[in-house]
């Protein structure tokens, strides 16, 4: 029996005065859009998705994201209600250290939250990767992959251009899986949007490809049809404006900002309560009718849910089953490994070249190997000509992301947190400014987000300081959880890819050197002791000074030891370090090994040294660049910069003497 | 005499084959746009700009700017031709290190450049804040200010979301005098823009509230009469779509995406000019009519700045000269401090509260200080009430910048460029990272943009990690030329403005505090010792140990010194640390004074210890935070991540003993 309009009332009404508790017991949050939106909140869970709160990691559920993150109270709530495992006790903890219930929705963390929302945008892309991983597994798997992806975005939302490259996006890969309702409640945190924001949304959008409805957000008839005419739109992305009044239902903070980002007060909570028919002086009152309603909602989606897993265990068998686990399993990283391009010693490559390789690989041997860049995709070298592509329509393996690297990271995100996919970016390194903010959600949420940035230095050359990267190490290896690795050779990376496919616990950054590169002679070592972060690549039976050093550097370094050793018989030892996070994790005695006690220490990089002190200390010498780059070409900004054998030389032995 | 049609193209002709030659001999490049563009060249400099080679810092001058940086060629040559000091041989340099004509343009190394572009959408946003900037000095000095901003921009600055904020509120603002030429080539690195843009452009700026026009980018009569037609457009922004063909007039290249980013070659350099009617064996060949075509250009252009002398001088008298002076004068810093607000020794004041009341001073007494926040102003503490407003239309020296951190940091660079305001822009300091291509271009450019980035720390609280900066001092520390200044206290807040204020050689950015602090009694230094970035704040005769702390952890430092010497008599110091970059710059003795010489060393700071190790070393004691922050009030999260005084002394005792 569906859940009748009076029913639909009684949800959103319990909604509201949940949110308004729990808030104003936290003393902290955002009521505004809570009862703003109960409305929508209670048809999406009501009437319109599919779930089961037994089964939250189900393949083919219905997405719902959270873009405006600050109504984690309506979310919290809606969940609460619909059956989720968050009791009530944790709803009574909104906002405290350790509870179910923070802040802004953590992936990982909270049953029911599919993605980490909080800044602004972010959701709204974050759907647009979903989307089309839905896409693409349905067009592997066939109709057992078959729902939507809704996404709840505000007016934030709407300003941030990270939603307009995911919109535009969207709109031009026909994503007609995914329906944004807009929260269009006029209302900012500085005041009225005619403040800043005078666009026609409905125009912008329809400018994208995008199906556009305008409703009443608080009209139950009018929100669930336009739902199912947006289902109906196959070809299209759906955009429902719903016109809202923030804190609707409040006794006296309708249409004000300042019910945005602060209690209502206990006063206007008791006056909001009996407003809406309730008791006043009661807190956390769930009728439980409310819990009635939904178990009847419960048990008519596990009937759909029993008959879609009839359907799945009907068709993944055999030779599907085979694939579809190689979506879902852990890669072969053996397996990978022999696969890979092998490289002659001393020939010369480019890291970014042999990446290159290396994804060529990666798209023929996993089918769920998916990515692309920001329109740098034949100077990243991703684009790999002749795969067996597995999309049919407009999307396919290789994700064409145009200039549009903020929405690439997000949209990143969105394909993993959906699951089934390992997925990469691409671009400049210097452009990770442009995405930052979805790397440290990446980092955050512990996702599997794979970049490869190439032109990783001031040896981009010509293009000039615009483009040389010479903080960007620092500032990755800052990001908690982002393991940063820069290969010195060919076959580090492909360590390096193998480190980051191996990985289901955060992303991994790839920097990538434009300029060619010799593959190293090891001795006593081995490219597989990248996974270690740093490891001995050069050395003499003693030493008396290390030279720690990454990527296209290593080799002047080696080079430089080699003649310091000929000319002056001091000895010193080389390392190849290309991932400092990965190095921490080591043991204190491999760690000691490697760095030597009390020795003198050199950094060799082609970046700031910032985060280097922790190994080289006060005393090190550091052989990095603490200034912007210079457009010039190779050699004479290696020179400039003292990123040459002569100098490292000359530096080093005047530090011995010293 | 107007330059006639047959006059223009041969100063398109000789823009053509100059780039390709340019590029060539620099063997690196991007002659696809300067081929393609070399037609619009023509119009702007040749019929429509007003400027003057002499006096390159003319206010009144028209702007370009051109947003694909790329296209430096056509640039160089175009300011070459039309009398700016950039001689053949500098072109003859193209992208060699240390000449005038680097890779992409860079603001005050090359005449006529107006900002630094490369990064795609910066330049289209940067003109956003220089029609701004003209209509605010419009609106105070009457008509001696009038002129336009046009920019160039092309498929790859229409995609990245940058611009899509900045047009929003360029339309939403009105910026009648702000043009933008839209090089629609449909060609992008990857391919056709079909392979990622397929959107109606001509829609979306509609939908922005802009006038747009479409014509053919080789049509100099179409050019022209749409230039004109939107420059009568007063009330809105226009965008010109030049429908343009890439490498345009090369013998084989035209419409092909390899044109974009390499030269074209030699044997296909000669076949263009061949085609093009020049002598294909000849190099930098610019026709000596092109140079008499601009020496008649140039002289009509120059009555037009003399009789805006004249009217310069008969409006800019008396007290209109005194105002203008205080626009384009440095401020009077000593007496701004003594205008600013006084606190209490030990009242509880948030380091933005301090800042809110310093800004509604220099709102006050500044005419030309304007800014505002990405819908944040009122927890940034910006929004001041009651002051005097320049601004006429929708314009004002408070700047409601919506939800568009992007936008904001590049508006603001474009303010800066354009020169007579002090702006800042404000939002958290975790919603930098929306930003950061921004403020790395503020670096870089040496521009004085200000930035008040409040709620500096995990104390931010319940809203949680994604709220939370924990590697953002690091992060904006890592920026070459960046000032991050970190107060502690009210006191500190007033001199830290004061050193931004003081600042023309680079962006501050000022990190305060959401909680309060208490106002530190001070003995034997004072809050001006803020300049000098780090400087002793409690000490005993001798110390045993050293404390650098900064912000919110510097008063607690100071509790937790007492207490050491109250138990166990251990003298340590502690150093208000607010600006690393100042503190490098002192002399050696004054840093050694401070720092100690070989003092055991503790950092104490809530962010990641990133930074520090260059002053505390390896075995200094780090009481930092090296992970997310998490979701919970200002008091758990002291206790859970150790910034208390308690766990200040445990660390400290045990470190001691050591």
């Amino acid at each position: 029996m569906p859940v009748t309009s009076d029913e639909l009332n009684l949800i959103a009404r319990t909604v509201r005065t949940l949110s308004m508790d729990i808030v104003q017991k936290a003393n902290s949050g955002h009521p505004g859009i809570a009862l703003g939106c109960a409305d929508i909140a209670a048809v999406l869970w009501a009437k319109i998705m599919n779930y089961n709160c037994e089964d939250t990691a189900w393949i083919n559920r219905d997405r719902f994201i959270l873009s405006s993150g600050h109504g984690s109270a309506l979310l919290y709530s809606i969940l609460h209600l619909s059956g989720y495992s968050i009791p009530m006790d944790e709803l009574k903890r909104f906002r405290q250290l350790g509870s179910l219930t923070p802040g802004h929705p953590e992936f990982k963390h909270t049953p029911g939250v599919e993605t980490t929302t909080g800044p602004l945008g972010q959701g709204f892309a974050n759907a647009v990767g979903m989307a089309l991983a839905e896409k693409l597994l349905a067009d592997e798997f066939g109709d057992i992959i078959d729902h939507c992806i809704y996404s709840l975005a505000g007016d934030g939302c709407m300003m941030e251009g990270l939603a307009s490259e995911a919109a535009s996006l969207a709109g031009h890969l026909g994503l007609g899986n995914l329906i944004c309702i807009y929260d269009s409640n006029r209302i900012t945190i500085e005041g009225s949007t005619d403040l800043a924001f005078s666009e026609n949304v409905k125009m912008r959008f329809e400018s994208y490809n995008w199906h556009v409805q305008e409703i009443d957000g608080h009209n139950y008839a009018e929100i669930e049809n336009a739902i199912l005419e947006a289902q109906r739109k196959k070809d299209r992305p759906s955009l429902i404006i719903a016109h809202t009044v923030i804190a609707k239902g409040s006794a006296n903070m309708e249409g004000n900002e300042e019910s945005h980002g602060a209690p209502l007060g206990e006063s206007e909570v008791k006056a909001s309560k009996e407003k809406l028919g309730c008791n006043g002086d009661v807190s956390f009152d769930v009728p439980k009718e409310v819990y009635e309603i939904f178990n009847r909602v419960r048990s008519e989606k596990k009937s759909i849910y029993d008959s879609w897993k009839e359907r799945y265990n009907s068709i993944i068998q055999g030779s599907v089953k085979d694939r579809w686990n190689k979506y879902f399993n852990k890669p072969d990283i053996e397996g990978l490994r022999a696969m890979f391009p092998k490289f002659d010693k001393g020939s010369k490559t480019a890291t970014r070249a042999a990446s290159g390789k290396v994804i060529e690989v990666l798209y023929n041997e996993l089918p769920n190997f998916i990515g692309g860049s920001a329109d740098l995709a034949p100077s990243n070298k991703t684009m790999v000509k002749n795969i067996s592509e597995s999309g049919k329509g407009k999307w396919g393996r290789i994700i064409h992301y145009g200039v549009r690297e903020n929405a690439m990271g997000s949209i990143q995100n969105g394909i993993a947190y959906y699951g089934g996919f390992i997925n990469f970016s691409a671009t400049f390194f210097v452009f990770m400014d442009y995405m930052r903010p979805a790397v440290r959600i990446a980092a955050l949420s512990k996702l599997q987000s794979i970049y490869v940035f190439t032109h990783d230095s001031i040896f981009v050359g010509e293009d000039g300081p615009t483009h040389q990267p010479v903080e960007h190490l620092a500032v990755s290896r800052a990001i908690p959880n982002l393991h940063v690795i820069r290969p010195c050779d060919a076959e580090e990376t492909c360590e390096a890819w193998l480190s980051a496919l191996s990985r289901d616990d955060g992303p991994t950054l790839l920097a990538l050197s434009r300029q060619n590169l010799p593959v190293i002679e090891r001795n006593n070592c081995s490219a597989k002791d990248l996974h270690k972060g740093g490891y001995i690549i050069h050395d003499y039976d003693t030493c008396d000074f290390v030279i720690l050093s990454s990527g296209s550097e290593v080799h002047i370094s080696i080079e430089a030891v080699k003649r310091i050793f000929n000319e002056t018989g001091i000895k010193g030892r080389v390392v190849s370090f290309p991932c400092l996070e990965l190095f921490d994790k080591q043991n204190e005695s491999y760690k000691k090994d490697v760095l030597g006690i009390d020795k003198k220490t050199v950094v060799v990089e082609a970046g700031i040294k910032m985060g280097w002190e922790k190994y080289a200390g006060i005393d090190g010498l550091y052989i990095t660049i603490e200034e912007f780059g210079s457009s010039g070409n190779e050699s004479d900004l290696a020179k400039f910069f003292g990123f040459t054998v002569d100098n490292i030389f000359k530096k080093i032995s005047e530090y011995m003497k010293a």
